[in-house]
């Protein structure tokens, strides 16, 4: 055996991932992509690696992407500027046009075209396609967010007919209005979106890539992660503090994803490059898990 | 029988369509759709109408679009000024990534959200989506025109996949580079992105709506529509200037198609509400077919 | 625009249709054809090109047909005296012989060789044809009728083999004899074959064609057309003595269909050309129509 | 063992027509029904019989009948006379459609009848349904014979579709008319459009029934059978006067099916009980094998 | 006729079988084979015949043997000597790896190639194979009877691909062990092997072949068998003495199986030549039915 | 990083391996086990998890094996003594049917449990079965050897629905004799076998797993493997000596698979631990590659 990372130690490296591709072979598992991973180049390819190898093993594979700061830099060049509403920003049907060129025009297909080179199939989507993402204008204490919506149904065919085809679905979260908003685009939060598809697919697993390290019950102290949190913990966590204000609603999806009969859900830190092989394919896993 | 569109009538016409619907049943028809049925609001929703239509009776429809008055509006709002080589546009990097936006992220979605509203089934694809349009810069005598590409191969699978699944493939006409522009999207005219698609699919026909009546013999007068055009006349019909120079490049791509396999193309004029139902579905036809 | 029946106006009317046809699509529904169209020429070939449109555009069509004046015919030629019980035709083994010849041999072909001239694909089947339509003897009041039967089980295996491969099921009202009159061809009425089909199959809509104009109020005034009667109204209208004699076996068909699990039923008028494609595919509708 | 038939006796038969079920499993067989076969029950009961059987051990079974004396008896009932061309019956139009209600909705169900009070499943055709049968008037030395015809085309799909649902096909010898007879039943003699059938059909085997021995040497000596003829031999024995003049007809069947890709052709004896078993599974065969 | 076995009487007989094969068609019937069946070449050559007929007219057989004197030998031929435990044989470890080898490996493998032999397609299996039948050791009143196993699960997945493919399952009854025996081959009486096989398949039938007449009411009069018990009547015939001592055991595998939702159970004669095919498709059956 | 196989290094590692799955998944690659690598237990088990983590991936992996020592070990026990016929173990009756009790019952059955307990799904064969390996005996030089044989036929039907069912097929090299040995079964070379297998199911692979590093340009100096060899090149290497005499048969056995059809064979060193694995899915291979 001898120096690190021989032919025998990668071959062993395989043979530990076995149990784990026997595992998620042709279950479907849904990742939450977005932050950092999606920024720093480096994190980017090593996510559409991991997600490649995710489909090639087996695993029916949909990716769930959230914008970036690419929106910023085009509502700034094309002059936009941002009114809020109690904190969030009030989405207006300029920006909401401009919202989704950038998250189906140009994010999305810049995530397929990453996969398809990393020798991966994938088709992008937003819930406009075959309707397959409903909502409704989302109202905040009974204020008007504009375009921004709320998912109000998910049609699995779609997405199963591109599974089925052997593809990757890439998924921008803008859904089609119904009802008084027919036919109206909608901004939807990617982690929600992430969440109710996970549910509507009865998924194995809800992966949400994050900035951070997990549930940390220091929050100063990284070494505090909390590996494991059960469902009828949470509210008492909650009480006492220890979940910190920005992973609450990412702890909130994860609910919201088991009660829709999803089997796991993983809070990760998607700053680790490979964090979701990591997750998937090794004894240590990684980030918080929600059960 | 009496008043005009009783019941009667209206049977009347339903059944005049039968041969016709019989004789495109199961077959493909790949129809690019642009110019003025792509701006106004009652064309746009005649367009829809027809291509639902078409694919509810069993046709195997793909629609092809291309960009509008979108694309200028947007890079005028950016502040992007344009260079021109050759009488071309020069594509640089920051253009062809709002080009991208504009047609895979809003034209391409609105006409998905069009036709969903109209009670179809569609799926909105570029060529970047499973690649399967692949294609390398074009270079005009030489010239450098950016990221203007030319397709080099259509990847039928998806297409089949996304057709067989029920939904009408609505493409906007951006590939993925290869070669030394491996994983570049490339700006590809639809026109030609339409032929090249109608040939992969071996289609039954390939429409293309124009602004104009079809190929005038006398452009002065819309009487001298020329019906039937045989692909031997058309070197001498380029000869004598019976074709229009503006007509050249349309007729250019019937004969890419025709020489792919396609059996019938049609420059039809989309100015025409319902043009593409008169022209598959009625005994007059409309604008110039080239066989 | 100007004249009627223009192309635009008939792609218009094509149109109107489209919401109809995405209705019907995939659906079965049951008609039964008799009277007079079944003996004019143009109203024979109009209800052809009905049903075969139908089929066309993917609606699961079965064709039930009764008898005409062939029957007396034949009867007539083979100077065959008819003896009646109770007012209705005693059928012995001779006449069951020549109804069956008549019904199965002559009727039902036509039809079928009608639908394939006009571009369909027809089946012409009887009840002994896989022993789809199972009877015994229908006795009236404990009187013996002959070889008049009522249907005890319809076996739908052999109507989906054939909807499936595409063709339309012609159906002669023949049925298998069980029991004591085991293998004994069967009379059965046209109108309640229909409808028990109809039922056997979970028809979408059973359409009966008859030489009225639906049900009247006042048997004298064709405007006083009833459009709609919920199932539940019906006992009240036949005590109120609305529902005139003749159309009361016709109702009950219907509330047969009903009961078995059939959505609409519907009492249409076959004097007038395309009646089906009017109730099916316009706003009007045409006759009455049973919930 | 003892006494014959012993139970013992009974499973040795069973054991030795295993390898023929072997060898015709899932194979094709064209079977052509008519003679003395239709007429005596005993022998109709067999024949049903064998043919269930040889459906019921995987043998894709096809029957094709004759007429029989009910068509004289109803030309004769209904005071129709024959007029002779040439010594063949001229049909006219009345004669063909009596001609049509016999064979297609008498005879064709009560053999569809009996098959299923045996236990198979049958569905009963004629030439007319899907069309499966195309052809054209026969003339004879240039007379016309009235609706007399011969086949031009032989549709194996709804065969197709009919054997793959399960269904013995039990075929009436009409045909539909096509060019200048568009739409017209056609009289076919039964034996060449079962050759026709088993050659579209690419059929293992026809089995021709007949009322004589086989092809025999010497018309006068039962004993004189020629047990097998080889293709290449059959001109020489016409020549020589061997075959009989009525047995040539039926040989000529025979050379059409091998022409048409069959591999084996019998003549056999219709009058022997089970003749079609004996034939295909025992040792000893009957009749006579072209091949 | 004359002369027994003319070819009219074997015809006969085919028929005969006819509503046999036809109740048994696509079912599936699960046989033991052991005892003198499995030792006399010629009674050996009728039970293949009678598994591969039985495959060929549609039956999906599956035939589960014991073993036989071979065992006895090879343990004798290597010096190897039994212990005993409560009158049961010990099997050590050495034992049951020459009982697999004979089981599976000689046994197993000559009766496969006799199926082929006669034309029949067989894959022999042991319950290692896709670990269809998983066990424990067995324990008698607490003693160890060391490799000895009983049956905790039939997997019928592999049975199904292998039925379904259309190859006869031949099993020898080696199980995989579960729990502290994981991997471990153990030994399973061939019997209760059959039983639980045939009620993991929902079979129509189990048959036990034994060396005696069935069930007999006196043990010295072969005249005594009882055709018929119902599974009531078990309990009282044991009380009663009626069954004995030795029948005991098979009775119990029918129970088993008859608890299992198998319909019928046979214990029939293997001495017998032919005795599935008596009792399988003449009328006399054999042996006792218990059901 | 640091330290050698973090979760990163793990995580790279198994990235590293996709482009090689990707190139292998859904093809067929033919293993041959046998040598030490059946007798090690720690060579054993990761053959065996290499083999499950192809299947894993999706590689229609086949696994032909060698005897080993057990077979001697069981003719020392039974008495057996051995002639020799021209330095050839001369194969009596006895013999071969001790041969085919520890393939068959004993190897083969072993490393089916194997694969099971590592999560895989095998089905043990060998030639019998099916009749998938059909042979005559083979001559040396006109002397016979008894029951030796070699391949006539290698039917792929029984391998295409044992992979299709998802099983991995554990094939033990007994044939099926044919002709004058019709039924008998034969011993057959397993190298030969797993040649002839790769050939007719046109696999993409061998791989032969031998004893020795591979082809050694000097035998005394293991850094003189030759890691690619084109087939051009065998003859002059034979010649010049530089393929040692034992390498020869390995080398013929790859020059029959390739002329069969097979892509790449290969003669890898079944003594290093996951030899398969890492020639598979690594950049270094291992071995002699010859194509």
């Amino acid at each position: 055996m001898g120096e690190p990372n021989s032919s025998q130690d990668r071959a062993g490296i395989l043979i530990h991932a076995l149990p784990y591709i026997q595992r998620y072979r042709g279950k479907t598992i849904v990742v939450k992509y977005g932050g950092n991973a999606m920024i720093s180049p480096e994190l980017k390819a090593a996510v559409i690696q991991d997600v490649v190898l995710m489909a090639c093993v087996g695993i029916r594979t949909v990716l769930v992407h959230g914008g970036g700061p690419e929106i910023d830099q085009l509502l700034k060049k094309t002059g936009k500027e941002s009114r809020f509403v109690q904190g969030l920003r009030y989405t207006d049907a300029e920006t909401m046009e401009l919202v989704q060129m950038v998250l189906a025009g140009k994010l999305n297909k810049d995530i397929v075209a990453l996969v398809q080179q990393a020798g991966g199939q994938a088709l992008g989507l937003c819930g406009i396609d075959g309707s397959f993402l409903e909502g409704v204008r989302y109202r905040s204490g009974g204020e008007d967010l504009g375009f921004v919506g709320e998912i109000t149904r998910v049609n699995t065919d779609l997405l199963e007919t591109v599974l089925n085809g052997g593809y990757i679905p890439v998924v921008s979260t803008v859904a089609i209005g119904t009802e008084s908003d027919a036919g109206q685009s909608l901004n939807i939060n990617a982690d929600i979106a992430a969440a109710k598809i996970a549910a509507a697919l009865k998924a194995e697993k809800l992966l949400l890539m994050t900035d951070v390290r997990g549930v940390l019950k220091d929050l100063n102290d990284p070494d505090s992660l909390l590996k494991v949190i059960y469902r009828k913990e949470l509210d008492d966590l909650k009480k006492q503090g220890v979940v910190s204000k920005g992973m609450i609603p990412k702890i909130e999806c994860c609910s919201l994803a088991l009660d829709g009969g999803v089997s796991r859900t993983h809070i990760i830190d998607g700053r680790l490059p490979h964090a979701l092989l990591i997750e998937l394919f090794t004894d240590e896993g990684i980030g918080t898990m929600i059960v």
